[in-house]
């Protein structure tokens, strides 16, 4: 079976389309293929699918083989993929996801592709749609800091969603020392978030840079979250804190993230690699003892 | 350029052949492909090159660049590698490593490598080829479970080695719930191992069975580790504890370590498993802060 490896900021996937190849059972592919010992290695599996409503469709999986809706680093290496792969020949066209419609725009240089922006759609803060319960906070206020607990400490979140929930902290302590191993998990599987969530932690260096590190629910640290910059942005906006266009330092590299706060529209735009090609020969889980 | 990703028991690593490519500046290439975001993804490189003392050599970096000497698992994927890539077409042949010349035997079921054994040589206890030194121990006696203490805790350790440094510790605690993240590093950079060591926790099942964690030097935890397998049936056999035919299960899969005590002869057999083939694309790790 035949398979590309790509990265965005280090967000890698195993990408394969389904233009000539029917694939089953989807799900348990994902956890086989993602695994880093025994089979290719991934954060999960990226499907890319004919689609009625849209140029393509893209179908994510995390390494756990949960249903993923979107992923802002994803969606850019899936711009890449179809130009590379002559699935088209547009620079600018449609994605559909679990989390809607997204439009994609290619940056060419010298015929290949450099950067791909995508507009990531608007960000919601209300909270059933993200969805958070705001009877889990001390006194909670839509799109503002509010307090909650986790693990005995007190914690000022903003809660947003980009599609997908995320819970942003603007913290003092510095991102690179601080305990995301225990503190993650804890926001992950917080009651306030009924659908679990992705939990960003952030420095403002400035009012257009900040440093980021990212829990995503499932799948644990990762190296960058692409709507987890967008949200880390529009929290940081609505709270009085960023500019509406803002660089996003995180482990695997540097995002842009712009919001026209008046239109609700929010661009991502970033690298997009493909690292290599492959083709698998045997790929086998054996019993294993647990960690 | 084109690789190979192998794993043994979960040992995974990136395999080329340099018999029809030179490849330059090993090490940096090492850290390179073997980082699991932005790279191929392994526990280490190992290039297969043309030898004056043997059929092959075996040329190992670990993830970290540095070199390796010589791994069980390993040896046995560049015994299929060879077979399969058309090098050889013997079953048995030698293969020279840091840690001396090795004796291979391919199990071959219709035409293709099922099982690999590997005469690994002779274990030794001295304390000055290990190395170990004695000092650093309450009571040192050679081959024999000699009390230390690591992070103010006491551990009973017998160092030996398979051609690099093993300590290795029978324990009473379950080794899926014992803390080799906090303690397997100690062990490593304990002054008692001046070329630092690999650290093995082993559970004893009964005579023939045991169940082991390994802390590579370099890597951290790996699923699985021939020479460190090896080192456990030797230390277990000289504390009158194991038979000389033991199955040791990690958490990469099950070998078997055979030890001719009288000829000082240490067999390992195991599965070696051709993951996938590929081609690299674009490898590059960007600015990333620290951890």
């Amino acid at each position: 079976m035949k398979f590309t490896k790509m990265q965005g900021c280090g967000n890698d996937y195993v990408y394969m389309d389904t233009f000539s190849e029917e694939v089953k059972d989807r799900s348990a592919m994902a956890k086989l293929l993602s695994n880093r010992n025994f089979g290719i290695g991934s954060d999960g599996l990226i499907f890319i699918n004919p689609s009625d409503k849209a140029d393509f469709e893209m179908e994510m999986y995390n390494l756990d083989g949960s249903r993923a809706q979107m992923c802002g680093n994803g969606i850019r290496c899936v711009g890449r993929y179809v130009y590379e792969h002559g699935l088209t020949d547009k620079t600018d066209f449609t994605v559909d996801t679990l989390a809607g419609l997204k439009h994609l725009h290619l940056n060419l240089k010298n015929g290949e592709v450099s950067l791909v922006s995508v507009d990531m759609g608007g960000a919601t803060i209300i909270p059933d749609e993200i969805p958070v319960k705001p009877d889990e906070f001390d006194d909670y206020r839509n799109g503002v800091g509010s307090s909650i607990e986790v693990l005995g400490e007190k914690y000022s979140v903003t809660p947003v969603s980009m599609g997908n929930p995320h819970s942003v902290c603007f913290i003092a302590e510095d991102v690179e020392s601080f305990d995301l191993m225990r503190i993650g998990p804890a926001f992950e599987k917080h009651p306030a978030f009924p659908e679990k969530v992705n939990a960003e932690f952030v420095n403002i260096k400035d009012r257009t840079h900040i440093k980021v590190r990212v829990w995503e629910r499932g799948s644990g640290e990762t190296c960058a979250c692409g709507t987890g910059a967008c949200a880390c942005v529009v929290a940081g906006v609505l709270n009085g804190l960023l500019d509406k266009e803002v660089f996003v330092e995180m482990k695997g590299g540097v995002l842009k993230v712009t919001w026209d706060e008046v239109e609700n529209k929010v661009t991502l735009s970033g690298p997009a690699v493909t690292v290599f090609e492959g083709e698998t020969r045997n790929i086998q889980i054996p019993y294993q003892f647990a960690e």
